[in-house]
């Protein structure tokens, strides 16, 4: 039986369970703490940081792949030195580690994204103010996810906290029409696929809801997304599921935004909307097995991220006022604003979509 | 979070782990052995006839179930008076457990079945051969499945060593058109949903294939196997999912072959064909929570069983083939004729639904 080893032990990793039950996979979890997320297929409890609790824990996989991208380079090599098949592997995840690393290649790759300049000093970022109307987005080169490290800014003092440990990614303020993204797996041994490009609607910097496929979008459109994530795909050397966080700009322009190279909200759809989901794909992928169809299984797919908590009550209405939507609960402890769960709805009519999994949702507003 | 406890750790419990994943309720399993197909949720290996393995086992549990119906009547309601809930209960189950009450209680319902009788003896069997044009089927009451404790017989003396533990069952030899199967689940609180009649084929006297929906199937007999399931469940008390295997006798006419108060085989196609696939319902049932939709997500589902063992190598070939096919392994050991996994196709069409999940289970013969 094949060995998946996942580092981490959030809800990406949960989800990736129920793919390798009907595959046959044997999957095992290095979980941050006990009760985690993932917690029924955790093998072990320790530091992703430390270099002898992931050896360990590597032993005796055919794959070893992420919750997460936060696991050091030094980790990932000498993993990878002790022949553990790193998937997708550190040269590949740097670029998602270092946003300003991504940018350099992404260029090198003549992909199209929003102006951008690496900043070492309030200097620089005065100059890059200067010449984006005096507006721009400042992010942290390493660590931000989920609206965390990125900040609009007017003042070339704004990022002095941050430039204090070091360079930043300064980019302009794209006035995008809306943003997109387009999934696509990738095997070792070069299959891809790629998924519809769906639209992401964001709130407070983190994706609120994802309609599949992207309304609207033209055979143009679609095809020119499927290109550039095969294009980042290949030119990155990623294996498993790469999520490509895009603008639509106002003249149909697509600027990437993000890279995940791992499952990713935005493609939770595909649990309920696909014929092959990303969790699924995402363990073909990294061990190099033979891909699947990502064909929709209805016209229209719509998920709707939960936040802070899923109290049972609350799953019990929704279910019971929308049979046909389904509702996935990450069996996290309440926080507020953390991601606890998602509904998603298929059907054949958006507006219908929309409103059965809007309705579901509404069942958690507290 | 609601807390499901499964008697018994094969692939019914299995297939249950994703749907409690999604559902947000933890599963736990007391399993026959190590190494079971429902391992990763074992919680307790031992003996489902031991009360006190048994009990301890409930403790915590806010209902318990099952993957099979081989648990003693005794520990049953042992179970139930320290007050477990028992889903379905005893006395629902009994009639899965006995053949013999399961026709007189079908008979009082109004049900339509073969022809039958208790044999007690040779003469008895003598007379219902006589009657039957010399053929009959002799089930033994208790512990058949899967083709076990049946037999076709032609002489008085064929079940000789069965009468000797006890009385049987005989049954006309229905000359039936095809064999069908209606699944229903229902929650204690009344709520019952039905899919689909789906026809199954058997070989061997065991599942080998299922077409959902029933090709053919007019909207008279879709509407009297429904009902007939509805009855069924209500009139017994059943809680959880139960399957009614059916034969189509040549003139139309439903008649009862077998009944099932679990996830059946027959319905496994729901996984990937149905908005609300048999293992979610069924805990949704159990647990007395509001049922979920149905409705097929394509036209056409066709699940084929695996036989033997699902090589790592034969999956790979089967996923290459036919990357929009399903395949499901059990993660059992290899053993010739037990079911270690499925595949299932959804299509728009039969013909080549069909072809594409033959082309798929194909890859597994050895």
């Amino acid at each position: 039986m094949a060995v998946v080893g996942v580092i981490g032990g959030g809800q990406l990793a949960r989800m990736m369970i129920p793919a390798a039950i009907a595959l046959g996979i044997e999957i095992r979890v290095l979980a941050e703490a006990r009760g985690s997320s993932a917690g029924l297929a955790a093998t072990q409890v320790g530091d992703y940081r430390d270099l002898d609790t992931v050896l360990a824990f590597a032993r005796g996989c055919d794959a070893i792949t992420f919750d997460h991208e936060h696991v050091p380079q030094a980790v990932l090599r000498a993993l990878e030195a002790a022949g553990a098949a790193v998937r997708p592997g550190p040269d590949a995840l740097l670029y998602a580690q270092d946003k300003l690393l991504m940018r350099e290649r992404l260029g090198a790759l003549g992909i199209a994204m929003p102006d951008w300049a690496r900043i070492e000093s309030a200097d620089d970022l005065a100059i890059f103010l200067t010449d984006h109307g005096g507006r721009a987005v400042v992010k942290t080169a390493r660590g931000g996810y989920d609206g965390k490290g990125v900040r609009v800014v007017d003042d070339a003092h704004d990022a002095d906290d941050w430039l204090a440990e070091g360079a930043v990614l300064a980019e302009e303020l794209v006035m995008f029409q809306r943003e997109l993204a387009q999934l696509v797996a990738r095997r070792p041994s070069g299959e891809m696929r790629a998924w519809p490009l769906v639209e992401t609607v964001q709130r407070g910097g983190v994706c609120a809801e994802v309609f599949a496929p992207a309304p609207r979008a033209g055979s143009a459109t679609l095809r020119a997304a499927d290109e550039l994530a095969r294009t980042v795909a290949e030119g990155l050397g990623v294996t498993g599921v790469l999520a490509v966080e895009l603008f639509e700009a106002p003249d149909g322009r697509l600027l990437v935004n993000e890279l995940a190279m791992r499952p990713h909200n935005s493609g939770h759809f595909s649990i309920d909307g696909s014929r092959t989901s990303q969790f699924a794909q995402h363990l073909r992928a990294v061990l190099d097995w033979p891909l699947g169809d990502t064909a929709a299984v209805a016209p229209v797919s719509v998920m709707i991220n939960v936040f802070g908590s899923l109290p049972e009550a609350s799953i019990r209405t929704a279910l019971a006022h929308q049979p046909a939507v389904a509702v996935h609960a990450y069996g996290k402890d309440a926080r507020p604003g953390r991601k606890a769960g998602h509904v998603t709805a298929v059907g054949d009519e958006l507006d219908d979509t929309v409103y059965r999994a809007r309705a579901a949702a509404t069942c958690f507003d507290s």
